[in-house]
């Protein structure tokens, strides 16, 4: 786990704009598991945080200044990934800084479009090869990208069961219409997984590893697939973590076992942005957020994510809304 | 490991045929894996050997009585999974007990049709998607389904690298083609492997679980694929082997692991035979045999699988070829 003592909060003047360059005041930063991923040395898809840098992290904000063409000031703006900062400066031509407009809906773009569409839509659809009647287990049901998988699945025709680490939680996962969701401390897994689904599951959407991946194989149905999208249960443990101990059911059940990476989809977001907008116009797409507020709290609103203590997307508010200026 | 202890040469005078039933003087017995894995209770794809029950495998021997119209003496056959004995009756109309000619290849016939031909065809062209020009690994190369596959994924157009036991079984595998073969008990693999592959390898085609599987896991390339067709390494170790640890690099390396289980093949079992016969006809499929004699010598000759003391086809002659009869 991230403490307190690993991070420090610095204050240092906003340096000018270069040519290109805007200026953002961050309203919410959006905590993901990859955050606590990024900190650590290895074999990422994105260079470790150096120390000195600020955590890296993805976020919205208005835009209070700007030296480039395009992006006026009002707008809404992620910055890339600008991490745990309260100004942001970005450079505006940067592929992955997207502005938005002054009354964009900017908290289901972070708590739906930012990461989970994706990961929802290309890991289920794709990599999961869902079918329209296929029956699917989706576990950290009641997180950030579990609750938009379990909608995903059911806007696409499938069946839903969920594990959650709460009885309200589990609550709200049958609400968004899981057939059923079960408490993991408090149910006995293996025994309902085996009533709900006697013949399995068509695909389990795993972003927890651990103890339920290794259940989840079991629990297969001939010709499954499972769509590792992280391991939460494990970013935290240090060292190597366990592996699957039940990947070799993978054999009986004609199965396979599918990494999740974001960016070998990126040429199709719009794809899956497009959809989720759809979806919510049609009330299909709802969401939570679990809110905190300043930087102090950024810490422990990211180890949330890890025991299981969030309910949707888990955020920090550095600031009330500025509005679309002009300020 | 199954020892002397576990089993028990036992004399019974054979039975009488019935009608549609063939006697079938057994000449080699095949060891494989799957024999070790019969023999634990368990969700496997066929039910565990009972105690009483021969043990359960497949071998080849001379039909010496029949009473099928279509089966006559002489010819040889498999006889479904007749199991450790020296005479067995199998039921003609099985659609498992294949008989064949009396001049049959059948040594070609045990080492690479019965088993590896269709496991490290399907499994490589298959599940594996291997393309001309891929970079395949193998472990266990030197073993009776290792060799067939190393030969395959040369024949469809791929490199080959393999992992062997010895430095002797080594040099074969490179004789079948493999640009280089190492040794996993002196070379540093980690090492040896980034130095062949530095973009890492586009299949891994697994037989033996445990470490290498975990190293290979590190060593894929993007968009790899890792076909499980068992664990060699791990049937042996009792309760619950350890998984993959590095499995969350098929997130980093957007890859994936599919298991290989023949049955999802049987309707297309002759493609494979096919293609196996036609370049054994170009010299293109070679095969070892690692001999021993006499049903007393079966559990050593199994064991050898897990040890890794064979070098291709690991068998058990029980007696002399009979010849064509008549008898």
């Amino acid at each position: 786990m991230l403490t307190n003592q690993d991070v420090e909060i610095v204050q240092a003047p906003v340096r000018e704009l270069e040519d290109g360059e805007i200026l953002i005041k961050m309203v919410w930063l959006q905590m993901d598991a990859a955050v606590r991923s990024w900190l650590d040395e290895g074999e990422g898809y994105l260079p470790a945080v150096k120390i000195g840098e600020p955590v890296r992290g993805g976020g919205m904000g208005r835009v209070i200044a700007s030296k480039h063409p395009d992006v006026t000031v009002g707008m809404w703006c992620g910055g890339g990934l600008p991490g745990w900062q309260e100004y942001a400066i970005a450079d505006g031509d940067s592929p992955i800084v997207n502005p938005y407009p002054p009354d964009w809906d900017v908290l289901f773009q972070l708590a739906v479009i930012s990461s989970p569409a994706a990961t929802a839509y290309f890991g289920l659809k794709e990599l999961g090869e869902l079918q329209p009647g296929d029956s699917v287990l989706v576990s950290a049901a009641a997180g950030s990208t579990g609750s938009v998988a379990v909608q995903t699945a059911l806007n696409l025709g499938a069946s839903v069961v969920g594990i959650a680490g709460s009885d309200e939680k589990c609550r709200w996962v049958e609400e968004l219409g899981a057939q059923a969701c079960l408490n993991r401390r408090t149910d006995d897994l293996a025994a309902r997984l085996k009533e709900l689904r006697p013949k399995g599951f068509d695909i389990y959407f795993d972003n927890v590893g651990g103890p339920i991946l290794d259940l989840a194989l079991r629990r297969l149905a001939i010709g499954g697939r499972v769509v590792i999208i992280g391991a939460i249960s494990m970013y935290n443990q240090g060292g190597r973590p366990p592996g699957p101990s039940n990947y070799l059911n993978l054999i009986n059940r004609q199965a396979k076992m599918v990494g999740y990476q974001g960016m070998a989809y990126v040429s199709r977001y719009d794809e899956a942005w497009n959809q989720m907008w759809e979806w919510k116009a049609e009330n299909k797409m709802r969401y939570r957020t679990e809110m905190a507020h300043g930087l102090e709290n950024c810490v422990d609103q990211l180890n949330m994510l890890f025991t299981g203590g969030n309910t949707g997307k888990a955020m920090v508010q550095l600031c009330e809304d500025p509005g679309p200026g002009p300020y």
